[in-house]
C-alpha cells in the first residue's frame, strides 16, 4: 500500500495542499490521473466545485484530476484508478455516501492492491477502523460508522491541545477521545495539523514536524516524534 | 410544559449547577424528588457516581434525586415522575440508550403532560428536533438521531465563537452549523455557556446574561438578547 493520511489539507498561512506538495510529488510520481472523491463537501460546496479545487491544488503534481461523480460506473472507476484522493469536509456525509453507494469495500480493495491514496481530514478519518473519533457534526445519518480499516487504529485529525487560558467548559479533545475509550479499547492517534501518516507497504510512519498524541486504552496519553513507526 | 434547557451544567469558576440554582429553586419549588437520567456518562463515570453528583448539585433545591437506572420499570418511573433531570456527557450514548430502552416517546409525553424538566448539555441537545448539532464524538451508534422535539429547532450547546487569534484550520462551530444547514432547513440556536432556554407552557424565552446566536436557513447568523422570545 502507498497511502498518505493527512491531518488537514491546509496549514495556517499557506494555500490548499501547499505544505504537502513535496511529499505528493514523490507520492504521485508517474501518475497521470487522480480520481477525486468530493463527497465530504466542505461548507456544502458542489462536487464540481470541490473537484476543481482539488485539481488546482494538485496541478504541479498530476495532469488530470477527475471527480468520482463524473463516472457512470463508480465502482469500476475506483477499481481502475491509479491514484485516489479523498478530500475533507463532513465525515458523516462522506461515510454515508460511501456506504450507500456500496463503495467502501471496493475502495479498500483498490488501495490494498496498489492504488495510491491520499486522504485529508475526513478522507483520513476513513482510513481508521471506524469514523468514531471524527470532530464533525452528525449532519446526516450514515448506515454504519465502519470505515476502511487500512490502519488498526482510529484517527483524530486536526488534533488540538487545550487552550490553557480557556474558560470554556465544553469537553476538550482529549476528554472526548477518552470517553470513546471508556467503551472501545482501540488506539486513537491524535494527528496535529501539519502532520501526516505514511503507509509504505507494511511500514507506517509519522511524518511532518510535530509529534502525534497516542491514546492507548488503559494508558496515559503520550507523544511520539516524527519518523516514529506507528505500531500498536 | 415547564422546561429548562441549559447550555452547560457548570460555568467557569463555579461549582456544578451553581449558576442555575436561583432558577432551579423556583423551577423545582414543591418538588420532593427528581428522577435523574445519567445515561450520557461524562468522562465514562458510572450511573451511580453521576447520580450522586446530580444529587449533590441539587441538594439545596430538592430532597431526593433518584437515578433512572435504579428503577425496575423505567417507563413507569418516567411517567410517574414529578421532575426529571437529564445530565450532560456524550449525546450519542444518551440518545442510543433512550431509543434502545424505548424511552424517548415516554419522556416526551411525560414532559408534555407537566413533568418538570431540566437538561444540561447533552440533556439539552435532546430537546431539539434531532441531535444533529451536537459537539460530541460518535463514540456509539444510536438507532436514530431523532430526539424529543420539545422545541421546533435544534440546539447547539456550549456555543463557542471562533478564537480570533487562532491558527487552527479545523472547522469553526459556525462553519459546522452552516454545513448542517446546507442539507437541513431547520433553525439552530447556538447557546453560549451560562445561557438557558425556558419553556413556560407556550412561551419560550432566552435566559442568562449572554445573547444567543440564531442560525436560520438562508439568513446570516444573528444574535438575540436575553429575555427574547424564541419563535422561528
Amino acid at each position: 500500500m502507498q497511502v498518505i493520511i493527512a491531518s488537514t489539507s491546509t496549514v495556517y498561512g499557506s494555500s490548499y495542499l501547499e505544505y504537502l506538495l513535496p511529499e505528493l510529488k514523490t507520492h504521485f510520481n508517474n501518475t497521470d490521473e487522480v480520481v477525486f472523491i468530493p463527497f465530504a463537501r466542505p461548507g456544502g460546496i458542489t462536487h464540481d466545485e470541490y473537484t476543481a479545487k482539488a485539481s488546482d491544488g494538485l496541478k504541479s503534481c498530476v495532469n488530470k484530476v477527475t471527480g468520482l461523480h463524473e463516472f457512470e460506473d463508480m465502482k469500476k472507476a475506483i477499481s481502475n484508478a491509479k491514484a485516489i484522493f479523498v478530500g475533507g469536509g463532513n465525515t458523516f456525509l462522506l461515510v454515508k455516501q460511501l456506504h450507500e453507494l456500496d463503495l467502501m469495500k471496493t475502495l479498500k480493495l483498490s488501495i490494498q492492491s496498489g492504488t495510491k491514496y491520499l486522504g485529508t481530514s475526513a478522507g483520513s478519518n476513513i482510513c481508521g477502523l471506524t469514523m468514531q473519533t471524527t470532530n464533525d457534526m452528525p449532519i446526516v445519518y450514515p448506515p454504519s460508522f465502519e470505515t476502511l480499516g487500512l490502519l488498526n487504529f482510529n484517527i483524530n485529525p486536526h488534533y488540538q491541545d487545550p487552550y490553557s487560558s480557556s474558560t470554556h467548559k465544553g469537553e476538550t479533545r482529549e476528554t472526548r477521545i477518552k470517553e470513546f475509550q471508556t467503551l472501545n479499547s482501540r488506539t486513537v492517534v491524535g494527528l496535529r495539523e501539519g502532520s501526516w501518516i505514511k503507509i509504505n507497504n507494511s511500514e507506517i510512519t509519522l511524518e511532518g514536524e510535530l509529534p502525534a498524541v497516542i491514546f492507548e486504552s488503559g494508558k496515559l496519553a503520550y507523544e511520539v516524534n516524527p519518523k516514529s513507526h506507528l505500531k500498536f
